[in-house]
This record gives structure tokens, sequence and C-alpha cells, in this order.
């Protein structure tokens, strides 16, 4: 095993109080005031949270394997991190929040060169950053609608009428272009890609949506080796349906954007030969292929980016990332960078405090090789997932994983519910995904001791509904 | 003079080499390789800039009044808010990147009532944090969006066929749903966000907009007091197009979204009258008011809110801020909080570390007293300016500002372009607005003797073209 522990990281859950406890409740009344607190589980004491464990203000401590929606790469304060705040690695960008289109510090082309480089998905060159995953999902298809209508001008320069009318939002060719996601598919909640997502109606319900299209996703079923040739079917029948609706889209379809994994919609998996395909398909139609890796990307999958599992020759035109990366943005191909500076702009184009904190965790993660360790924990994971629905016939199914990017399905989605709360109360912070799923998304840092601590609160929990 | 000065700061400009210099280009080469490095204007020597002074990688020192797109809250590197990163203040927020929604830190919800709250718009109880200006705009609009559906349904629950018909981005009662923006306007660059903006056609140029009206801004003409009959008029004849557009709009416009001054469509103004009426009409019509204050708020305009200067018994309804405040958010009313949970939300939802500096920069601003600065300041500016304008009849016109967020138009485009230059090779980091004015951004530690140096540079460039 090659994950390293972090000295006086919590040898176990402890818990004081119920989950939520009197002090988070007291919070939650003062914070309700002003912000929509009603989401949250608990309050952290930001500073005695340490790895894997999260500490609450009423002193419980919690094995988080939800890890902030998973976007915690090294866990709690990680002793380097810390380290790098103090030695003043980070003071160049610590004392203003710079506008890095316009006038970005010289640290920013050694950040961009040494470290979000030596990470990029291979085969694609060019880099946008913004600071969150929505941000970054609108412009990369922002990219890849420039990209089309560029493709289809041949060259020539916009006409004046286009120019003129786009200003009135009438422009009728852009109008018409379409992005394609999936069903069960989440990519953000911003109008843009809102449209793209497909997870739940209280997400979409009452906000205007583009008329893009919808494939139906694979309905995979595990363990894989008994439902070979269903899943196979189910594969093709959503390859039928991506074919056909490129063909009716009439050359308005500028991309086609999945998630490795349905991180949000119920954790649906697809196998590398689907992907390939859809690779192929894209490329026939010439249209853009975006891998969306907000929640997959990071290494938790068991590479740093989970599309390296397709075994693709030819790489997705745009993937994009935010979460475990701490900032947003997507790397593309050379293709699809805009020909004119500020088509894809903002102020801040992301934010260099938490781009140099990537960097920090990058070597984390190298020297401790912790890629690897996701991969070897998760194997251990999944597999006691296994036996565990086993043990729990009839209330868990569907053990499934990339690395420690695990989920499992519960019964029902009452049931779900009911166990998310009695894993809380037994000190295990976990969410759900789609209606009926368990969702893992551990820091790196989680190894197979941590494995077995999880599934010990979850038999318990499961034996106790 | 409340402004304080910064121990250390330059006493002036002072250049070594024509901009951009040779530093500047052998890093855009670098740069540009994986990122849009076109539109830099320099690269920066993060840690020698200081309070209104920029240094590049060149070691040239340029006064800043363009201020990184106008969100450099108190200058570069101010001492205070550096002692606070080395102090430990910022501690709980340096381990991780929290999601705010599910596991606040503490601290979180003490910086909200202690700072956020405190600077909140008079009458808005209500805040929701992200990390940018479109961010803010999308959420913005999509509270609207969320009131607007939930007073028409008069509090029934959706139907089924809603809840089905939005996750085919089908649900016709929210296609149909529209907010309203003015000619000129910027308002961010997500799709939804630049379905608002109208400032300039490669911002839109290819990609789809949602249909919604737009109303033209008044054509306010400087000074005031020569053309105060065409400005009434102008601004008479929008209120009409609004209500007009109002009314035609079916009970299907959830909001009505202005900027103060339109800060990226140049520099132009309306008089406070012409904002009461437009929170008088859009009451009349039951459609919110959103003042944008992404680019005007913070204190740069005189006051914290641009808005403040309206004199409005009954406020905007919602509030949105991103640039100076380092996070991004809105302040809104009771009535346009979600009823549910989750319907506004998203991982991150803001960046505490960012709102952690917000708190020591309200804090430099206040003991300073930099809005009252601000305003002090802006009356010696926009009076040097309108001499300026006067001295170089023909070329300048239109001296204007509220604070020191001013503005002077060039007699054409191709000459702004030239004049822009000829400030930068002289020293002054500045940025245009619109097609033909130069706009100041300065930070709030902007003070007479930096006004006295820029009038200088100004008159200087002017002279040599």
């Amino acid at each position: 095993m090659t994950t390293k522990t972090i000295p006086g990281e919590p040898t176990r859950a402890s818990m004081k109080t119920a989950i939520p406890g009197p002090r988070t409740e007291e919070l939650r009344a003062r914070h309700g005031r002003h912000q929509d607190a009603r989401t949250v589980h608990v309050y952290q004491d930001a500073q005695k949270s340490l790895g894997n464990y999260l500490v609450d203000v009423d002193d419980n401590v919690m094995l988080d394997v939800y890890g902030h929606i998973a976007a915690l790469p090294v866990g709690y304060n990680h002793p380097d991190l810390l380290a790098a705040w103090r030695s003043g690695r980070f003071d160049w960008a610590a004392g203003y929040r710079p506008a890095l289109g316009i006038a970005p510090p010289r640290e920013w082309v050694e950040l961009v060169e040494r470290t979000m480089m030596k990470i990029a998905p291979r085969g694609l060159t060019k880099l946008m950053t913004v600071t969150t995953g929505s941000e970054a999902v609108e412009n990369a298809i922002k990219a890849a609608f420039v990209r089309h209508a560029r493709v289809r001008r041949g060259g020539a320069a916009p006409s004046a009428e286009d120019l003129a009318a786009c200003m009135n939002n009438a422009q009728a060719s852009a109008n018409a272009l379409a992005i394609v996601s999936f069903e069960g598919s989440f990519h953000g909640r911003s109008l843009g890609s809102l449209s793209l997502t497909r997870s739940k109606a209280i997400h979409k319900l009452d906000f205007p949506a583009f008329p893009w299209p919808m494939v139906r996703f694979p309905d995979v079923k595990f363990p894989l080796a008994a439902h070979a040739a269903e899943n196979r079917a189910s594969e093709a029948r959503s390859l039928e349906q991506l074919d056909a609706t490129l063909k009716a889209g009439g050359g308005n379809i500028a991309a086609v954007i999945v998630e490795p994994i349905q991180g949000e919609g119920g954790d649906r998996h697809a196998s590398p030969s689907f992907f390939r395909e859809m690779r192929r398909i894209t490329r026939a139609h010439d249209v853009a292929l975006i891998a969306d890796e907000v929640q997959t990307g990071g290494g938790a999958t068991g590479t740093f980016w989970a599309h390296e599992a397709w075994g693709l020759d030819d790489p997705p035109d745009i993937v994009t990332f935010s979460k475990k990366m701490q900032l947003g943005g997507y790397y593309c191909t050379e293709e699809y960078a805009a020909p004119e500076p500020f088509r894809i702009f903002n102020t801040f184009l992301g934010d260099p405090i938490r781009g140099a904190q990537l960097e920090v965790i990058v070597e984390i993660m190298e020297r401790d090789g912790l890629i690897a360790g996701a991969r070897e924990t998760g194997e251990v994971l999944v597999r006691e997932l296994v036996g565990l629905a086993e043990r729990h016939a009839g209330l868990l199914e569907g053990a499934r994983g990339a690395g420690t990017f695990a989920a499992i399905d519960v019964k029902d989605a009452a049931t779900q519910l009911r166990l998310l709360d009695a894993l809380r109360q037994r000190g295990l912070e976990v969410g759900g995904s789609g209606t009926r799923s368990i969702r893992f998304r551990p820091a790196l840092v989680f190894g197979p001791r941590h494995v077995a601590e999880a599934i010990s609160i979850l038999d318990d929990a499961c034996k106790a509904l």
C-alpha cells in the first residue's frame, strides 16, 4: 500500500451526540437567519478535523467518505499543505486576487507549466481556468460552439447580420446550436450547464432551459459478469440513440458531454468500449466529445482522469475539472482554443491561491503514491462492499466502483434516507447518489484501515435498520 | 482626506521599458502555449506591487487605475491583509476547501453574521455566496424564477407534468419566463447571464441565447446641467419602453436587472430618479428589481453599494456582488429566498478564504474611512477630468463619475485604443469601457496625490497623440 498515514489522525470515529448535535442546531438557527442552512449535515471544527476524520462542533469525530461532495483531495489539514501556507510559498497569491487574463503574476505561468500541464490529460495542450464546475462546463460548451461556428463558416468572418442579431439574442444560427447530454447526468446549475443536467427535477424546475436533446444512459448492472449480455445490449441501444440524435441534429449539435461515472445521478457506470464507441461516433459526426470530470477527476478512480480507463487512442476534445482540483476549468485540444481573444474570458479566470494549493496537493499525491493507493484501496473497498451486499441481500445490491469512487444501491429511496441517517449516527459522514445509492467519495488518503471501519459501520447500521 | 497611505508605496510611476516589455513578452510566449495570453497587459511581480502601484516583471512601476478590472479593493499587498495571513487568522480556511452547504466551518457562520450581514444592503436580510460575478447573476435570476413560479402557482405544489417536462428541458411555463436587461449592459458570460449581457458582439456571437427582451438605456450626457432636458427625456423614453415591455411580457417576466453604472458598456449613468421610477414600475408589475453591483459594489462609488445613491424607500429585491468583494453572491429579501432547500445550491457556495480576506478588507475600509475617501478623492478626480477635457477639447469629453468610479470619453474608438496605449507607455495601467471611454477603477486607497499623477500622465499622453 502506498497511502501514507497522517500523523495524529484519529484512530476511529467517536460520537458524543446524535447527528446533528445541539451545537450544530444552534449554529444552524443562527446561520439560517441569513443563508439556507437546511442542507448542512454538521458544522465543522475546521482546525480539529484531520486526515479522513471530520470533527464537528459537538466534538463528534466522523470518518468522512463524502469529502465535501468529492472535493477533498488529501484529507483535512494535510501537514504538508499547512506547512506550505506557513512557509511563504503562497505569498505571491496572498496580497490580492488578480485578473489572470490582464496582469497575472509571473508565478502563475510557472504553475501552469510545472503543474497544471503536467497533469493535463494526454493529447490536450490547452487550459482554461475558472473557479467552479458549473463555470468549467459553461466555458467548455462555449469553446465547442466557437469551434463549431468557425468550421461551419469555413474560416469566413462573421456576417454583419450575425453580429447585429446576437446583440438581440436573435442569431438564428447560434440559437439552433445544441449540446447532447445523458439521462441521469449532472453538469452544473447555471442555466447553460443546467440545460445539460438531467439528474433531479428539483434542480431544473421553473428554470428556462435550452431545448437540447437527451440520450438514455446505459443501464449497466453489477456484478458485470452476471449481466454481460444485457449490459452490452443496453450500451448498444444508447449508442444507437446517440448516433440517431446526432443525425437528426441537422449539423447543429456542437458537442456530446458525458461523465465517466454519473456521480450525482446514481453512480451509473458504462464500459470502456461504450466510451470508445462514443468517441468514434462523435468523431464521425465531427462533434466535440466533452468528458466532464468535475467529480471524477483528480485521482480517486485510480487514474488521474477517469477517462484514462477508456483506452482511447483519440482523446476527448475537452475535459472539464473542479472539486478535488480546488479550482475549475477545462483542458482541450488546439482545435478548441478560440482563435479570437476575449471570446472565452472573465475577470478572475480562476484563483491563484487555489492553484498554488493544487500544486502542493499534486506533490503529495506523487510522493505518497496516492493514485496507486486509491486503486489498491478501491479494490479492497469494492470487494468489501460486495461482501456486505451478500450479507444484507434484499437490502443492498450493486456494489461497484473505480478506485475509491464507489457506490452501493439500497433497496428503495426511503430506505436510502434511513440508512444515510443511521450511518451518520454511527460516525460515517456519507452522501447519497441518485434516488437509492450510497456514494463513497473519500479523500485520496483513505486506506484499508478506513475501509474496514466504514464497512463495520455499514454492517452495524444495516443490522439496525 | 481619510485615505491612509501605505508605507513604502512608490512615490510615482517609473518606466524601464516600453509596455509590454521584453520579460512580459517572453512570459507571454511561454504562457500562450497553454492559455490564451493575448489579453495580458503585463505579467506582474506580485510581491513587489504595493498600494496603487503595479510592478511588472520588467521592473516597470505603473500607477494602476484599472485595478484588475475593478477587483482590487485596498490596493496591492496591503500590510494589514498580509499581517492577517501571517497571524493565523485565516487558518480555519487554510487546510481544505469546504462545501459550505454541507459541512461549513463554525467560523463561516461568524463571518456571515459579523461581516457579510454588516455590509448587507439595507432591507436585504438573505445572502447567497458563490465565487464569481457570472455565478452571482445566474443564481440571482434563478431566485427570481423560483419566486415568480411560486407566486404564479399560488402556493400549490408543482404538477407531475411540470416535474416530468423539466427533465426534458420542456417545461413550457418555465421556458416562457424571461428577464429584462438594458442595452449596453454587462452581466456575465455563462449562457444565462450572457443572455442578459448586451455590451459587445464578440461576447455573444455564436452562443445560444434565451430570447429575453432588451430595453434601451438612457443616453445621459455630461455635464448634466448642460443637458438637463434631453437627459430627462431620454430617461423617460427608457422608462416608457420598460413599462411597455413588462406589459407585453404577459406575466412571464420575472425580473429586471440593471447596473447602477454600466461598467463595461461605456460607463453610462442615469439619475437617481430614473432608478426610483424603475423601482416603482417593477413593483407595479410585481417583477423583481435586481441591482447588479458586481462592478459597482464595495465602496468605490462613494457608498458601499452604488444603489444607495438612488434614495429608494423600497430597496431592490436582489443585489449581486463579486470583484472587490473577492467572492461572488447576492443579497435578497426574504421573499426571494427559495422555500425549498437545494434549489439554489452548488458544491462550494463561495470560498471561505476569500470571505476571510473580505472581513479584513472591510475592517481596513472602516478604520481608514476609505468610502468617504473614495467620495472625496472622486470629487477631485472628476473635477480634474473635467478640466482635462476642457484643455483637450475635440479629443476628450464627458468626464463623469461616482466616487472614483469615473470615466471620460475619447473622440472615437481608434483614438481610444491609441490613448490607452500612450497611457500605459507613460506608466498608467488603465482600461477601456464601451467603444470610446477610458474607465477609472482604482483601489479605495487611491488618493489626491494619485489623481494628480494620473491627470499629469493623461495630459502628457493627450498632448503626444
